[in-house]
């Protein structure tokens, strides 16, 4: 495995390869990373995996200085996972001065998640436009869990005619069911009995549906009472151009829950 | 040459070749473009050439309706040229619903030509990150008149680490010194005679500069003079990152005209 901080070594080196498998994290690898990671080894001649924790997707009073890091076990796990390219530019290499920027659609990335962190996703954009830029990889490998996440950039490389195809992985969970994630290292005993709780929801309410309830209304009373004891942020049920549905559509739907646990926001979801 | 006018078409054409040269277009091609083409068929395998009157850069009272469109023509002067690729497309196919944007930064893109248009670099570097992208050339051509447009453009490509190299061509003026327009058909007698005086008051600043008045106070003073009884916008006096330069240095800086001429905005330059 080869180490680059340079992104113009990465962009050189990248040039010459055809068959590029890309994971872009924020580091602090867990195994929801890694299933993206053996993912694209299994699909590419090359995999490139960057961690940056990129400035511009946190907003003011986030915890950008704070965010988990674990740079020495993040480089033994891409190793042992024979990763081929470790990319972990600086902030300066990677944003300049005056320059332009992509900004995600109001409607679709000021909803959700977006809705407390108003920008947040423009950040998240424009990072993957220049990684994806410097990288070229034929796929870039998303998990489902940031479900508004994966959606947004599918719609950008579609949008901006990128030659990209955005895999969206399946979210990893632990056998407790909650889904992997860098914040559950916060988690204490009696916030992870909150996060199983928010998990089973959302199994129960896949079975509820494939038992024939299609009324979203109804799928979401269901969800909110399993969880009323919790600091709810939101629990929707979208399609994937982030409509809102009255009724669920196999195939074509997720259903979305966010939490705040002791000041921690937590996301989960499941694609229908 | 082949006419295409949908997209995904041009990417699967575009996408088995790789010696490509780009000119892009609003249609009603003058000598202006077409010097632009000779150095592009020059310099690559296959040129390609789109015509797109894109509406997003232009603002609402604007004359996006109006805008010259001479489409026999302009495909009779693309054959004539031996171009390869013509790409006309509309704008539907272009644009879809709720897309993420590029925005140009406001530092650099709401002064000089953006002042009066605030968004219209927006729009214009929106269009080329797609039109970019679906052709992928290795070399796209733009003149050196339409200066600030071609700075931004520049600035996105190496700000998106896009692998196109910005090609900055001479502008073509006619006998009379005016500098070749797509707006020029607006001109009459006595307006052509004010634009001569623009173009004239260029040179003749040039020639003060290899002269050795480096001075851009009294430069600037001087071409003021020269215009005075015309609707003057801006004369200015920048480096390629748009700074104000209070002392030019020869290889490093444009001097920037712009008036108005019976409403229609002409602009000139010269670069040092």
């Amino acid at each position: 495995m080869i180490i680059i901080e340079n992104p113009i070594e990465l962009f050189n080196i990248c040039k010459k390869e055809n068959s590029k498998g890309f994971v872009p994290t924020m580091g602090a690898i867990h195994k929801g990373h890694i299933s993206l990671i053996k993912e694209s080894i299994q699909n590419n001649k090359i995999t490139i995996v960057s961690i940056f924790i990129n400035p511009t997707q946190f907003l003011e009073n986030e915890d950008f200085g704070q965010y988990p890091q674990k740079k020495d076990d993040d480089i033994d796990i891409c190793k042992k996972e024979n990763v081929d390219i470790l990319f972990m530019p600086l902030a300066d290499s990677i944003y300049g001065i005056n320059e332009p920027k992509v900004q995600a659609n109001s409607i679709t990335s000021y909803i959700l998640d977006g809705f407390k962190r108003p920008s947040h996703f423009d950040g998240v954009l424009n990072v993957l436009l220049k990684l994806f830029n410097l990288i070229k990889p034929q796929n870039a490998y998303f998990g489902k869990k940031d479900a508004q996440q994966v959606l947004l950039v599918d719609k950008m490389v579609k949008s901006f005619f990128m030659d990209i195809n955005i895999i969206k992985c399946e979210t990893i969970r632990e056998d407790n069911g909650i889904a992997m994630s860098s914040r559950n290292i916060y988690l204490d005993d009696i916030s992870t009995k909150d996060l199983i709780k928010v998990s089973q929801s959302l199994f129960d309410a896949k079975a509820f549906i494939l038992k024939g309830e299609l009324k979203s209304e109804n799928i979401i009373n269901i969800i909110k009472e399993n969880i009323k004891s919790m600091d709810v942020n939101y629990v929707h049920i979208i399609d994937k151009a982030f409509k809102k549905c009255n009724y669920v559509r196999i195939s074509n739907n997720i259903i979305l829950i966010s939490v705040n646990i002791k000041k921690i926001n937590y996301i989960d979801n499941i694609w229908i």
